[in-house]
């Protein structure tokens, strides 16, 4: 279907065409939903051996009775697992409760409040503190920032990452940016993996930014592959060693997505000084985290390639989703002028761009028969997206059937808001 | 030993003795700690039957699969396990991770930052913040005060809680006094049980406090009996029913000296409108707690009286360490004018109060003969005891030869102390 090029009478026809099988599909009453980026119940199953793992031993092998107070940086055994998944030493991690927005939230809060390089520091200090927030984007990072006030820039991503040459100038001329949320590989939405060069950058921003400002490093998908070829994402915290630029980033990581959602195994990775300073705060909420559980993760994931295999089971399950949502794409709008889309290659997403002005359309028409989507504007901060374009597309809770009916769904709910705004243009 | 009536020459022939007994000691090179307010492995090991015993199960009897994403206010299993322990419906329960600290830290961080009632109540919008502590108390308390720059004033526990003329008295007077913490029953470290009279003016305080006021109410050894006759806590949420303050207090209890340290259930219990400011906040750092753990406990205390029997065996592998530091107390200085203390039926603490000015030293002298005690004045805001009396004692760690062991070198201390600054005194 190519709508730039449509005549009137075509316009009219394809309308009336879809319009019939909009109501027809409505009127089956659908009940499906493609709204929730979170693990379906056969991936869980992949990690129910986590309980009872430890068959009576909660001593680490490190000497921890994991069952008492104590132990701010976490087990030795888990802050290893967070090594693995961050790719840098486990002296730089700290492993942590069950979710990592949770740490996110915590060093957000103290550089805040309380500063990362001493009480002088505390961004409250300032008038206007503002973070750069590369769109589409994770809603929950957005949030954060409109909990603190924190006014947020976006940042148009191209297929590399977000676009550095903007992030560059912004930072050059604005010293009220103290931060920058990325999700580097396999980013939330997109699926996008910045490009060597791209992370080279953000690893030199600490040599221009003020000595205030971080990047929010979230490797959320940092093992998600879903192909045969996985991507290979640069090494943030090697290059910022190159650029003497370590302090300017804190990454994060967890199993949420690994073992189990709720009851996972969180991680912070960073400088010595930003884990010192994040410890410190730390110490006045908690005694320590639950290390029973990092435990229970640290043998869970003992052999040398445990964890990789455990990743290919997940990638088993739900690439048949993501192939599904990506062959009714292909096959509908490829060559179109209806929408664009990235073929993610792992994380929990894929992202579709409608023609401008349409997003909000197409999310309500779905809903309408049957179909949940995210609401769209969810992907940018402040819920708001200037060309009311992009929904974010999670396929990985319902079978391959109801993705399927699901996309169909997706698909003709497009096409129709198209045709009509092409209409309405005339 | 009575020194205000002894003579010169007893006072200087007690300290040659209690000297040379306090060098033969130090010659032993002792190594007892008596600081530590956890339990024991062999408590600890009453609970190792929570791991596994799930048996693949994840689904909670309510039908929730605890493995995923949700669930702010916890499953309503575990709530009902806080609501046994709080004693309130469970329906004003939240139970959430490993940690009450974390969930008072979150209270004191929203009602500071983003307020109870609406971002207009919001403690920092006034110019001071003042908290009221009866001491000694607990530290921790204190530590996340001093991180929000919140003012302790100090309020006097007598035999029946805090003095609660001097806490009315001030609530009148002064309007920047936002919050009061209170350790209820067996109480941190004195092991007074708040007399019912004290508990239903404690529930009347929202009627002369400000709208912005709240009672921290740390109910952390709520099911902490160590003697036959378990003392009797008046019900506080009802107590703030019949006065329509149900608003003006927030509950906390945890399983954290009930079944694992680190990985226990922590709760909240308040009234709905607390709940909610208390979960809009939450929804911001977390998509929600551990319900794995949540149901592991639920199933672990499923009997109608699994929880009271799991006490017993705590309180007989505790109360054998808290008699042997109070028969000790009673042998030694009953009827002196050495010091004084609580007899404690329950909690983790027995508390000394030596006479004044003594207690940093008689911490020091233990040092040096090889016994760790908590450091002077941490039972004080600022760690400041005005009159450096008060020592907390907890005996739960060590065994009992290792708790007689340190006691002996404690007398000895106070002894020895006490003895010298009569004679400096003379």
């Amino acid at each position: 279907m190519q709508l730039n090029n449509a005549t009137p009478e075509e316009l009219m026809s394809w309308e009336k065409s879809l319009s019939d099988e909009y109501e027809s599909i409505k009127a089956e009453n659908l009940n499906l939903d493609l709204t929730r980026g979170k693990p379906s119940a056969e991936q869980l199953s992949l990690s129910d051996g986590l309980d009872g793992i430890l068959n009576g031993e909660f001593t680490s092998p490190s000497g921890i009775d994991t069952r008492n107070y104590g132990g701010l940086r976490g087990i030795p055994e888990a802050r290893e697992l967070g090594a693995k998944l961050l790719e840098i030493p486990a002296d730089n991690i700290i492993a942590g409760g069950n979710s990592s927005l949770t740490l996110m939230y915590h060093c957000v809060m103290t550089a805040y409040l309380f500063g990362l390089n001493g009480a002088e520091s505390a961004w409250k200090n300032e008038d206007k503190i503002k973070f750069l927030c590369p769109v589409p984007g994770y809603d929950r990072h957005f949030s954060v920032c409109e909990q603190f006030n924190i006014e947020m820039i976006p940042v148009d991503m191209n297929d590399h990452g977000p676009n550095m040459a903007v992030v560059e100038d912004l930072l050059k001329n604005d010293t009220s940016i103290k931060g920058m949320w990325c999700v580097p590989k396999y980013s939330n939405p997109t699926g996008i993996v910045y490009s060597d060069e791209v992370v080279d950058r953000i690893a030199a921003l600490g040599k221009i930014a003020s000595k205030n400002f971080r990047v929010f490093w979230d490797n959320a998908y940092a093992v998600h592959d879903l192909g045969s070829s996985p991507a290979k994402l640069a090494n943030l915290f090697d290059a910022c060693s190159k650029h003497d630029t370590s302090d300017s980033v804190i990454q994060f990581a967890s199993t949420s997505k690994i073992t189990c959602a709720g009851a996972g195994v969180a991680f912070i990775g960073a400088s010595e000084n930003n884990l010192a300073a994040i410890q410190k705060s730390l110490s006045f909420l908690t005694i320590g985290p639950d290390k029973i559980n990092q435990l229970r993760h640290a043998k869970f994931f003992t052999g040398k390639d445990s964890l990789f295999l455990h990743m290919q089971k997940h990638a088993q399950i739900i690439k048949p989703r993501f192939d599904t949502v990506l062959s009714q794409l292909e096959s509908e709008f490829s060559g179109s002028d209806l929408g664009s889309w990235q073929s993610a290659n792992g994380g929990y997403f894929i992202s579709f761009d409608t023609r401008p002005g349409l997003a909000k359309q197409v999310v309500s028409l779905a809903g309408e028969a049957g179909v949940k989507l995210t609401p769209a504007g969810a992907t940018y901060p402040y819920g708001n997206d200037p060309e009311d374009r992009n929904i974010r597309i999670a396929p990985t809770v319902p079978t391959v059937e109801q993705v399927e009916k699901a996309m169909n769904v997706f698909v003709l709910c497009v096409k129709l808001a198209s045709v009509r705004q092409a209409i309405n243009n005339q």
